[in-house]
C-alpha cells in the first residue's frame, strides 16, 4: 500500500512510519520535517499535499497539539489552540484526504487515554480528543467507496515518560512501537468507526 | 439560588427556564432575546453578561448551533463553525462563569444524543457534543470551592419532530420539558463530571 504518515518526525509518527515501513510505501509528512511540509490548519496546505502525493491506500496523522493549563487560568483563546491544532487539523486531514484516496483506502487519527481518563489540567486535550473520536464514529457512518476512518487512542509513551511521569500518577506508559501496531490493524484491517486504545 | 440560563429562547431554553423558574430566581440571557444579550463567542461580552448578573449559584446552557451537512462536502471552516459556537462558545461561558459563582455552585452545559450515536450529516454535531462531555469530565476533575460541572445530552425534541423526524429514524422523541428535568438534577444534585442523558 501506498501510505502518507503526517506527524511523522514525533515519537508516535517515526514508530508509526518505520512499522508500516517494513510492508509498505510510506511517504512522510510534517510541519517542519518529512518529505513533505504541511500544515494541518491550512486548506490549501493540505491541498498542496495530496496534489504532490497523488492517490494513496492510507492516510495516518500522527500530528496536533493540545493546550495543557490549570482551568481556573484557562482561556478561550487557549483553549481554541488545541481545537484548531490537534482537532481541526486532523479534521481538515481526513476532510480533504477522503477525496485523494483509492476505493477501500483508510484514514487513522490520533487520540489519547485523555479522552477517557483525564489528568490535571487536561480540560482541552480531553475534550479535544474525545472530538476527534466522535469525528471518527460519525464519519465513518457516511463515507463512501467503502473509505474506512479509524482513531488510535495510545496512553502516555515510555519515551515521554522522563518528562511527563508526575502528570500521568499510576498510569502505565507503553512503548511508541506498541501503539504503531495499532495503526496497521486500523489500516490492513476491516473494521470502521473504531477506537483502537493502546492502555 | 439565582440561576443564570443563557440560550433561553431556545426550544429547551424556555422549558429550562420556565422549570427551574418554579423554585429559583431564574435570570435570561440570549444572543437576540432574554434580559441580557450576550455572545458566547466573544470573551467581553460573556465579561459584560457576568458584571451585570452578579455572583450566581448556577449557570446553565442551552446555546450553541453546529454544522449540518454531507461529510463528503463538508469543509474545515463549516467544520469550525460548530467549535467556534456551541463547543468553544459554552467552554467560553464556563471557564468566564466559573469565577462568578458562590462556593458550591454549578455549571450545566447542554450536549446531545448525537454524541453517541451519529445520524446522516452529524460529523460535526456528533464531534462538538462529544467535546462538551470530555470538557465537562475534565473540568469536573478541577473545579475548587465545591464548583460543580455537569451536561445535559437529550435525544431530539417532539417539538422539533415534524422538522427532524427524516434525520432522526426510529429515534424516540422527548418534551423539552422532560429535558429541563435533567438539569434541575444537575443543579439541585450532588454529582459532578456527569453527562445526563434524556433519552
Amino acid at each position: 500500500m501506498k501510505i502518507l504518515v503526517v506527524g511523522a518526525s514525533g515519537t508516535l509518527g517515526r514508530a508509526v512510519a518505520q512499522h508500516l515501513g517494513e510492508r509498505h510505501q510510506v511517504i512522510t509528512a510534517g510541519r517542519n520535517s518529512g518529505e513533505h511540509r504541511v500544515d494541518l490548519r491550512d486548506d490549501a496546505s493540505v491541498g498542496a499535499l495530496f496534489a504532490a502525493t497523488g492517490r494513496l491506500d492510507a492516510i495516518v496523522s500522527a500530528a496536533g497539539s493540545v493546550h495543557f493549563g490549570p482551568l481556573d487560568r484557562m482561556t478561550a483563546a487557549q483553549f481554541d489552540t488545541g481545537l484548531q491544532d490537534k482537532l481541526l487539523g486532523q479534521v481538515r486531514l481526513a476532510l480533504i484526504g477522503q477525496h485523494h484516496l483509492h476505493d477501500g483506502g483508510s484514514i487513522t487519527l490520533t487520540t489519547g487515554i485523555l479522552a477517557e481518563q483525564p489528568i490535571r489540567q487536561s480540560a482541552n486535550a480531553t475534550a479535544v480528543n474525545a472530538a476527534v473520536e466522535g469525528f471518527v464514529r460519525a464519519a465513518a457512518c457516511e463515507l463512501s467507496r467503502g473509505l474506512r476512518i479509524n482513531a488510535v487512542s495510545p496512553t502516555v509513551f515510555s519515551e515521554a515518560w522522563d518528562a511527563y511521569a508526575d502528570f500521568f500518577p499510576g498510569f502505565e506508559p507503553v512503548s511508541a512501537a506498541r501503539a504503531a501496531l495499532a495503526f496497521q490493524r486500523s489500516i490492513e484491517g476491516v473494521q470502521t468507526g473504531q477506537v483502537y486504545k493502546v492502555w
